[in-house]
């Protein structure tokens, strides 16, 4: 056995993630390895949890990135949140909405669900049912993106329905942080995941999380520890919480975090708004290309994603064949469908960096080309 | 609040870890982001286990990287091994003994504690006799080189006896793999985890885990779901088997898993028999240089780890000082006591990419210097 090194190609990726990474992002990435409790890095990860304020819109204390990819941000917010015998009103309108019931039940909790069908986006009018129909219920989780659709869900109604009912929020914005309107503080979200390697074009392997006061005091009035020591947040909050000491916990992922500060930099220059406009902008270039070719949207006007189109597959053309000719003519990589949409879908990822002029051309032409 | 891009500094990392990074591993973290389903990032994954198998000295299928630190890594052991109920043998002799006692707790085991003094290796009579009075005991969970006091213990003996008593055995390699010998085949150890950033000198954030045919069986025969959904492993067999389909888990960290690839393939072209050697030479030129200086070792020399050397801090030293003018003056990082050796004795890492001749004399000249 001789192993060599690892070349991979430049691919364009406009699938559901990786997106596009930002060159800068890479360049951060490579950049001297320090120590996880050196001053300077102590200092850059202030910045961080500054920086990830910024980006979910929240003065919350509690803003960190968890070391390990969104699945793992989702669990954080369960293990810490859930409690035996807790009953969670969990949302399922997607794949990621059936991994909360599974977190759910792993943490002891009992999961009610609210289901809607794939494509469509979380009825509030059925949350709100839920939570009559369970006054003991204590936390309402939903998809605020489904990467697996391209739904977008009203998290802010959803959340002033929770409150009402005395609920905590648990919202996954793994694909919806940086590409759509987040307001954390304004909705009065409070448990909210996200992930790097969507909207904020960043390399895979971290996932920004960001708990409300009221969320921290849940996690500090439980009656049994946390089941995960690694996503314990009670003992991770002091290396966070930038008073004074830092104490060990795990070693940080010292260049992911390099990049995912870079990026964020990116996204604070760039500014909030005009990211979000600016995938508003590139996803109507797409579907005006799409439309013409005769290919149609998964996901109603209203709630479409524009970072995240998922489309039905033209009758008659080879799901597979297509993905296979695009990435290996075009070095262009489409995502396939997920779930219930596998091999009737697309989905087609315009996300942070990949959300560019020149990604929608070349997507448009190459699908032209290959659908003929 | 407008925050620019960090830039660090190149510092020479000579305490637990993170340790120097191969220039190498550097320059394959910073490649082109693919896709984590793209037919070539997964040619490169089933390169990875091999490389992986090579370097734990295994045949074990089920080898791959955790997607997240070496804590994450030692959990995925506890949670997929540990039924509630079950009674665990843990092995005590610093930090990460006492962090397995809590992840058996976490996982509703009973955890039998074998302690032996920090500094001192894990004494096989000591399991011996806990094996004997504790018959139904199912596990044994050991550290092989204790990060917090530099001992080794003789992983071997320790899984022999488990062996004979009909108990799998846990093992923290974090520290060990590359630096000294890992015989997982020939020790017959059933799980075994690191992390990236010792003594292969990649960067932080990935687990290295391997886990023998037995503690497959063990976790395929559990009569109770693991209650992590991200360290399920049995979620995660079907994605890295690399027999036919991946399934979909979780975004896979892409560039920290080439940083791991490249560095893996830099052990491989070095020599897992070299790469130890080459720690044991410097180890003794650091030795030579720190006993003239009057430092002496915490560890005896027969289990002392030639990668972690704790020494202790002479009389009358300010410990903070010493290590701030190393760090601002020298751009050297060494690593403080954890634990019961805090503010008692300096840990210098000597780890992968690290042990090299010019930073022992770096390391002595800028102590020799500073103590003055």
């Amino acid at each position: 056995m001789t192993i060599g090194s690892f070349y991979p190609p430049q691919r364009t990726l406009m699938g559901p993630g990786p997106s596009d990474i930002y060159p800068q992002v890479l360049q951060a990435l490579s950049r001297p390895t320090i120590g996880h409790l050196d001053p300077l890095f102590i200092g850059m990860m202030d910045e961080l949890k500054q920086l990830l304020q910024y980006a979910f819109q929240t003065q919350n204390t509690f803003t960190i990135a968890v070391s390990a990819p969104g699945s793992a941000g989702m669990e954080a917010c369960f293990v810490n949140l859930v409690e035996p015998g807790d009953k969670v009103i969990v949302c399922r309108n997607g794949v990621f909405g059936e991994r909360m019931r599974e977190n759910v039940e792993r943490c002891g909790g009992e999961a009610v669900m609210v289901d809607n069908a794939w494509g469509e986006p979380v009825a509030p009018g059925l949350v709100e049912q839920a939570l009559a129909a369970n006054p003991d219920a204590k936390i309402v989780a939903f998809v605020h993106a489904e990467t697996s659709t391209g739904a977008l869900t009203d998290a802010e109604a959803i959340a002033k329905l929770a409150r009402q009912h005395d609920c905590l929020t648990i919202v996954d914005a793994v694909t919806s942080l940086g590409g759509v309107p987040l307001l954390v503080d304004e909705w009065q979200l409070d448990a909210v995941y996200s992930g790097s390697q969507k909207c904020l074009s960043c390399v895979p392997g971290l996932s920004p999380l960001t708990f409300s006061q009221r969320a921290v005091d849940k996690i500090q009035s439980r009656k049994t520890p946390v089941q995960s020591w690694f996503l314990d947040q009670s003992l991770v909050l002091g290396y966070w919480s930038g008073e004074g000491k830092r104490s060990y916990h795990h070693t940080a992922p010292v260049n992911s975090l390099y990049a995912l500060h870079e990026a964020l930099v990116l996204l604070q220059s760039e500014g909030l708004e005009n990211a979000w406009q600016r995938h508003k902008d590139v996803h109507l270039e797409l579907r005006e290309g799409l439309e013409k070719l005769g290919i149609e949207f998964v996901v109603d006007e209203a709630c479409r994603l524009p970072q995240l189109n998922a489309v039905h597959i033209p009758d008659g053309v080879d799901d597979a064949l297509v993905r296979k000719t695009l990435l290996e003519r075009y070095n262009l990589e489409i995502g396939a469908g997920l779930g219930a949409l596998a091999g009737k879908a697309w989905r087609i990822g315009l996300m942070g960096y990949a959300a560019r002029s020149e990604n929608v051309a070349l997507c448009l032409k190459a699908l032209e080309t290959t659908l003929k």
